[in-house]
C-alpha cells in the first residue's frame, strides 16, 4: 500500500492498532457528521449500548468488544446448559460434510488482518466523474480478509477490500481456514459468517452469547477451519462476514467478502464483478468526512473501473453492505430483473442483498454505474464501466 | 402482564391512560436520542403538523386527534357533498358481501384495547444473543387488538402484541365486530384497516376528513362490524392496523396484527410464524432509548422464538411496521425469493409489505434470524429458530 | 401559474432567479428541519463538497455548479486525450440511430425552464384526507422541463412538474429537441437523460468532467438534440431528469419527467397515470418545512386524482425520484407484484425505480393511495381514486 499514502495520509503511527483512539482532525462536531448523512450507530457489544456518532466513537465499542470473554460454551463439544434459554438442541454435535460423489473440496487459506486502506488512492485524489480533486487524508486503519497461501505460509497478493472471492459449484464443500491475525492487544475475537451456502451450527460462525460454537469466537492468533456445502439452491454471489462479538463495526471497517456458487455445468460469464455498496462513515473510519464507497474506494477511478467487449457475457453483481438501502444504475444498460419477467437498470438492494446486472454487451463507450440514491452517488459511490468496440 | 413487570417498570399510575404525558427519564436530550437513529416523525392531525422528536412528545399529537371532531358524513349513508372535492361516488351506498357458495363467514370480535407492555420481559432483561443483561425500564402503555369471545363477552388470552391472526381461504367473508375499548377520556377514534383482502368503501376502516364512512370513525365505546371478502388473489399474508385520525401513533403503539388468506385446498404450513419488524422510539413509548422490535419485544429470548422439527415444512412470514426498510436474514437457510426464481436469504421488505421464507427444513441447531440492517439487529431485532432433529 | 398564488406565497421577487439566497422565514433552524425528517444532503460541485442542511444553503452549490467550466471535450468529436484515465474508447464517435424498418422517429422538443411552481394549490390550502386547512406559504422557483411546439415556437400549455410524458414504441427512435431556457446569469448547464431507452455515449446527457460529450453539458440559451432507441427490453415507464454538473439539485427541483415505451402491438391501458413520489425539502424550496410530494404536490386534493369507471384496465406507474425508499399503497385493490407470481398491495421502490400497479377496475368508490412511510404519508404523499360505477 505504500505507493498509495502521502505524508497528510499517516497521521497514525503503524505500531498502533485501531482499536484505539484515531487522531481524528479536531473541530468535526455532530453537526457537521450528521448534515452529510453519515450513520450515527447503535452497537450493542458485550450488554453496552454504545452510540457511535463521530470520529473516534468506534473506541467504545472497541473496549466493550475487548471485554467479552470466551463463552463458557467454545471450544465446543460442551454443552450449552444451565443458562438461561438452553435448549437440547445445544447439546447436539455435527460431523463435517464432505463433497458429493464426483464433487470437489475448495479449500482456501484466508487470515483476518489489518491494513492501511486508502479510500482515494489517486494522486492527485482525483474525482473523475466531476473531474476534480479532492481534499485528503483518505487513509484509515482497515480490517480485511486476506487469502493466504497453504499453511498460511505468505499472502497471496496485497490485503485487499473486499476479501477474496470464493467459487465452487453444486455438490462442492468450501473448506475455510481462517485465522485470526489481529493483534493480540486487540482482543478481537472475529469470525467469517457465509451467505447462502448451507452450514451445520459448528459452522455458522456466529457469535451467540451462551450457545457461540467454536467457530464463532475466533481470538487473535488463533485458527478455525469452516467447512460448508453447496447445495442446488446455494447458487447465486453471495456475502461472507464478520459476526463475532464486534461484527458491525468489524464489517463496516472491511471484513467482508462474497461467495459464488454455479451449477455444476455452469458457464461462468466473460466478465463478473462484485460491488460492495457501503458507507464508510467518520466513527469507523475516523477520518473527518462520509463516504459512501464501492468495494472501499470512493469515486469514480478510484471505484472498480469494470471493463469488456461487445459481444461479451457480462456479470455485475453488488451487494449492500451498510445499514442503508441502495439501487444499482447502470448507463447504457438494461436487464431482466433478478428472477423476474421485467427489465429494469435501477433495481434495488438491501444490506447483505444481492442483485446481478447480466446482460449480452452491445453498447461501446465509456459509461457511468452509480448508486441512485442522490446523495451516495455524489458522496463517491459512482464508478466506470468501459467497454470496447 | 404482572409478572413480566418489575418496580422499576411501573413508573406509571395504572389509572393513567397513554394519552398524557408519560414519566419520561429526565436528561434525555434529543441529541441521544437521535444518535441511535429513532426516527423523529411529522404527523398531521386534525390540521396540524407536529414534530415527535422526544420522549413526551406523543402527547401533542394526541392532544390535536382528541379535537378531532366526528366527520359530518358519519355515520354514512349521508351523502358528503357541500364540501370541497366531493364528487358523485361519495352519494354511492354500498351492501354487504355474503360468502361465495359453499364458502364460509370467518367470523372474529376484536377490541381495541391498552395494555401495559413490556418490550424486554425476561428478568434479569436478557439479550440471549450477547449475552447480557440490559437496563430497563422496558414498559409502556400500548394499544392493540385483543381478541374477544362473542359478543365481546370475555378476553380470549391476554391483550398481545400484534393481534390475532385473522385467517380465511377464498371465496370466504371475514366479518370482524370491532369495538373501541380506548378509554372515554382519550377519545381516540380508531379503526381496522385491512390489506389484501376486498371490502367496498363502507368496510375500508379509513378516516377520510369529510368523506369518512362509518367505519372510518369508531369512537371509545362504539362498535362497528366489518365485512371483507377473500378473492383469489387476495391469498397470502397481510398486515391490518389502525387507519383512524391518530393511525401513525397508534399504529406504532400495537395496534397492527396479520390476515392470512389460502386458497381453498391450500394446506397450511406445519410451523407458521408472522413477524412484525418495527421500531419502538421514544416518542411512542415514552421510555429512554429506541428498541428495534419483533412482535412488540426486543432482543433473543424475548422476541419470538420459533421452533420447527427436521422435515416440516415452515413459513415465517414478516411484515414491515414502521418507517423504515428492512430485512429478514435466517441463519442456516435459504429459499426461493417470492415469486421469482432465484434464491435468498436476506430480503428486503418496506412498510407493510410481507415477504416470505418458505422452505423444507433439514437443518437441525440453534439459529439466528435478524433483520440485516446492523443497526437494527443491534437494536433488538433479532431472534432464536430453534429446529429439533 | 397565477390562479394558484396569493400574496403571502411571493415573497420572491419574479426577476429574481433561482439560485440566489431564497427569501426564507427566519427562526427555521436545523433543529426545526431535522425533527421532520427532511432530507440533509451532500453535494459534490465542481470539486467542492457542499452540506444543505436548511433553507438557502442550495445557493452555495449553484455557485459552486455556475463556475463549472465547459468541459475541453464539448463539444465531443475532440478527443479526451492527456487527461487522468483517458481511454482509448474516448475517442470513438458514434453515428445517430435511424428507427427500425417500419418504425417511426416520435420527436419532441423540449425546454428546461423555470417556474413558480404552487406545492398546494388548492386555496385555502387544504389537506383532503384530513379534512383539514393547511398554512403557507406553499410555492417555490422549481425548474421543469416544459414541452414546446415544433421549432420551440411556443409553450405547450403551462410548464409543469413533472415535464411531458415521452411515448414511443419497439423499435422508433425518440427525438428530443432540448433547449436550456434557463436564465444565462444562472449558468446552470443541465441535459436530459433517460432510463430504459438504448443510447449511445453521445446522447447519454451526463456530465461526465473531462469525458464529457456534447449531450452533457448544455449552457443556458444552448440546444442539443438526443437521439435514443427503443429496444424490445425498453418496454415498460421509466424516468428522465437532469445529469448535469448540478444534476441532483436541479432533479430535485422538478427536472424529472417519464418515458413509456410499449411494445409494437401492445395496448395502451384504458387509464395511466405516472406518480413521482419525491421529497421537497427546504434546501431544495426554501421553504420553512418538509413535504413530501406526488408529481411537486403534497395532500389529497392537490396531488393527482386518478379516475376511472369500472371494467377499466387500469395502470398506475410509481417512480422513486430522491433519496429515499417508498412504497405504493392503494386502498380497496391488489395486484401481481411486477414479474413475479405473488400479490400485492404494498410494493416497494427506490430511487429512479418504477413500480406498476395494473388491475381491471372492479371496486367504485373513493380510494386513498399513499407511500406506506407512515412519516412520508403524513407529510403530503397521498391521494384520490375515484372509481366510477
Amino acid at each position: 500500500m505504500a505507493d498509495s499514502r502521502d505524508p497528510q495520509d499517516t497521521p497514525h503511527d503503524e505500531t498502533d492498532f485501531p482499536y484505539g483512539e484515531l487522531d481524528v482532525p479536531r473541530g468535526i462536531g455532530r453537526r457537521g457528521f450528521l448534515a452529510v448523512g453519515a450513520g450515527a450507530m447503535l452497537c450493542t457489544i458485550g450488554g453496552k449500548k454504545i452510540a457511535l456518532t463521530k470520529p473516534g466513537d468506534a473506541a467504545k465499542a472497541d473496549a466493550a468488544a475487548a471485554m467479552v470473554m470466551r463463552p463458557s460454551s467454545v471450544p465446543a463439544k460442551k454443552p450449552a446448559t444451565g443458562v438461561p434459554g438452553a435448549d437440547p438442541v445445544d447439546k447436539l454435535t455435527f460431523g463435517t460434510p464432505d463433497p458429493q460423489p464426483g464433487c470437489d473440496v475448495q479449500e482456501y487459506w484466508i487470515q483476518a488482518t489489518q491494513t492501511l486502506w486508502d479510500i482515494i488512492p489517486s494522486r492527485p485524489r482525483r474525482d473523475q466523474w466531476m473531474g476534480t480533486n479532492l481534499p485528503g487524508p483518505s487513509v484509515f486503519r482497515a480490517c480485511v480478509y486476506q487469502q493466504m497461501s497453504d499453511g498460511f505460509a505468505e499472502p497471496v497478493g496485497p490485503a485487499a477490500m473486499p476479501g477474496p472471492i470464493l467459487q465452487a459449484r453444486v455438490g462442492d464443500v468450501i473448506k475455510v481456514h481462517f485465522r485470526n491475525g489481529l493483534p493480540e492487544a486487540s482482543n478481537q475475537a472475529v469470525t467469517m459468517h457465509p451467505h447462502g451456502v448451507r452450514y451445520n451450527p459448528e459452522y455458522d460462525a456466529s457469535y451467540l452469547g451462551d450457545f457461540t460454537r467454536a467457530g464463532g469466537y475466533i481470538a487473535p492468533g488463533e485458527e478455525f477451519t469452516y467447512t460448508w456445502e453447496c447445495l442446488p439452491e446455494s447458487v447465486g454471489v453471495w456475502p461472507y462476514h464478520d459476526h463475532g462479538p464486534n461484527h458491525v463495526l468489524n464489517t463496516f471497517r472491511g471484513m467482508f467478502g462474497a461467495l459464488i456458487i454455479r451449477d455444476r455445468d455452469e458457464k461462468a460469464p466473460d466478465v463478473e464483478q462484485v460491488l460492495f455498496f457501503h458507507q464508510m462513515a467518520p466513527p469507523i473510519t475516523g477520518l473527518s468526512r462520509n463516504y459512501e464507497a464501492v468495494n472501499g474506494r470512493a469515486y469514480a477511478g478510484n471505484t472498480p473501473t469494470i471493463r469488456s467487449k461487445v459481444g461479451q457475457d457480462v456479470a455485475i453483481h453488488v451487494i449492500g453492505m451498510d445499514n442503508d438501502f441502495h439501487d444499482f444504475h447502470m448507463h447504457g444498460h438494461r436487464w431482466r430483473k433478478d428472477g423476474t419477467g421485467i427489465f429494469t437498470d435501477t433495481p434495488s438492494l438491501g444490506p447483505n442483498e444481492t442483485i446481478t446486472a447480466r446482460f449480452i454487451e452491445d453498447n461501446p463507450g465509456r459509461w457511468l454505474y452509480h448508486c441512485h440514491v442522490f446523495s451516495h452517488m455524489d458522496a463517491g459511490m459512482a464508478g466506470w464501466y468501459i467497454v470496447e468496440p
